[in-house]
């Protein structure tokens, strides 16, 4: 019975697994790469005054305001900014416009799992390429005839950042199919591919709030590129869902790019921790790749990484162990506040 | 260049058009089928109390505690609710869990106008029944080798009720299909299906809090049926996006179903209302569908509808015109408070 009623490419799905979301207090939580400060007060000041008797009615289906927001911030117009519930629904909608192709696209070997979901739920082929024995990105093994190419900026899980020089030599020998660069993590290190949009009108950028802006429960992501980029995920959102985004995630939205300088404040916080615990996990033994995200990849060069998240999180500290090829010695451990942080170096000095 | 980029589907892509949202003070606006009644008190209280520090956190990816409540609410278990950012959403994952089969779904000819546009994301093939010369739903049209049979309960546009007896006529003469009973408008009148979903393996009614608990800016959705067919839906969720619920809806969806008295009391309010819109509109010469819905649709017999509808724009008073064969003289009006309504009908005096 259990699946007769599915769909034949349902049957097949192999769903992401988000990491945990445990209903625990006082757990040092640093496996989804949450921001360890609170969305800045404007934020919440203005989500609050947006909660009034117009909730009975729809939110603007163009989220314009949201979109002003962003295209102020970067310098761009607005019909060259897409928002979505999250950057995996922008995510999404971005594998169904511009992937589904007759040839294969192409991503890192180790990269952000969702995307091998997406090719299955849309029936999309992929290639995976290896990234180099320092598990970077060489954009010139990306030289094959493509459906499209999309890789995170810096990279998930390893965090390690490719330059906007290399970036363009990606882009100029694959004038023909979308790139999408994936900037989940950018604002801790790196610098944006915004950027370069219109020089290159293959090019898409997408970025989301959850992180750098702390607002991972209101569910806020977003696309820029040109007009003709935008077009295309608009029609596929608007053959999905009118209305994506509500009143409260635009407010909120438009909020948290006005508010630059709590944003540049956390996000400076969170960079100097992280280059702290990268040299603390150092002395402790541990080969740390270098990180631009917020968050470090780490082995130690003697002991089972399944076995250190194991005895972490009997001290309630909790990290993320991806059981993968190349990868199943490496810990990510998200940038905490200093005492997260510093909890975290304690108990690892005792295992 | 415009389209070099995008994907075959989606240069076919048809999307679909939502009623307008026009950025204008002092509209009587009765054109999106929003309540005019504000949401609970207690609705604005959960989610003002869910503003905070935690917003940094990702919210539950499987938004527990509101399935719990809607299970409680309708006395099924948890496992056999989905929930989802809007019923389009919910609606967009049901096409894509159990209709993207060999044989054609069946909806009526007028109905939702957005299951159409479903298809065309999906490359899903449909068929269109006709409903009767009264504008009813026969469930004895339906008996055709199918992918899945989908209509709303009452029709929209039409208003039209369709009793459990003759849906239940419907799953009898169709065991092996996805019969989806879109519940958009049922609390206005109608009786929900959810009362079979043990009785039918291939029922799953959907259903939305943005009409009848006033909550059409937050965007929640749900889906009730027996588990195996719950469990399709969280596999295309998860391989879409893994959090599509903020914390935000969660906190506002659990309150609207924990406030039945507020639910109650505006609900009767709304079908007082139509009842006498209906009465005031039939003395003024139109023809009324009978309607379970929080809107009536209605036509002139003398009087071209988008002309009226023109008319009634000039005056600040907007309502939803299809131009769509067999049902192009026809408006659908939203039920608003009674001042609104009132408006209406004395712009409609002097027309």
């Amino acid at each position: 019975m259990s699946q007769h009623y599915w769909s034949p490419v349902v049957r097949g799905l192999v769903p992401y697994v988000p990491g945990e979301q445990p209903k625990v207090a006082n757990l040092v939580k640093l496996n989804t790469n949450e921001n360890p400060y609170p969305p800045s007060p404007k934020v919440l000041e203005a989500m609050h005054a947006a909660i009034n008797d117009s909730l009975r009615l729809y939110p603007d289906p163009d989220a314009s305001a949201l979109k002003k927001a962003i295209a102020d911030y970067y310098a761009v117009d607005s019909s060259q900014v897409f928002v979505g519930n999250g950057s995996d629904e922008v995510l999404a909608h971005v594998f169904l416009a511009f992937f589904k192709q007759a040839q294969p696209i192409l991503f890192p070997d180790i990269s952000y799992s969702f995307y091998k979901v997406y090719c299955g739920l849309y029936e999309i082929d992929y290639r995976t390429i290896p990234l180099n024995e320092q598990f970077q990105i060489d954009v010139a093994d990306y030289h094959h005839l493509n459906g499209g190419i999309i890789f995170p900026n810096p990279n998930a899980p390893t965090g390690c950042l490719l330059s906007l020089t290399a970036i363009e030599r990606l882009l100029q020998a694959n004038p023909d199919s979308v790139v999408v660069v994936d900037e989940a993590y950018i604002d801790f290190g790196g610098k944006t591919a915004i950027s370069l949009i219109n020089q290159y009108p293959q090019l898409l950028v997408t970025q989301t709030l959850s992180k750098s802006r702390s607002l991972a429960g209101l569910r806020v992501g977003l696309a820029v590129g040109q007009a003709h980029l935008i077009e295309a995920l608009e029609r596929v959102k608007n053959s999905f869902n009118s209305y994506p985004m509500d009143k409260l995630a635009i407010a909120g939205g438009v909020a948290a790019f006005e508010d630059k300088a709590y944003f540049q404040q956390t996000c400076q916080a969170i960079i100097d921790s992280r280059e702290l615990l990268a040299q603390q996990l150092k002395d402790l033994g541990f080969d740390v790749l270098p990180s631009a995200a917020n968050f470090v990849f780490a082995r130690h060069p003697h002991k089972e990484a399944v076995q250190i998240a194991a005895a972490l999180r009997e001290k309630a500290i909790i990290v993320r162990h991806f059981k993968l090829t190349r990868i199943e010695q490496f810990l990510r451990i998200t940038i905490g506040t200093e005492a997260e942080n510093q909890a975290l170096v304690e108990a690892l000095k005792v295992l």
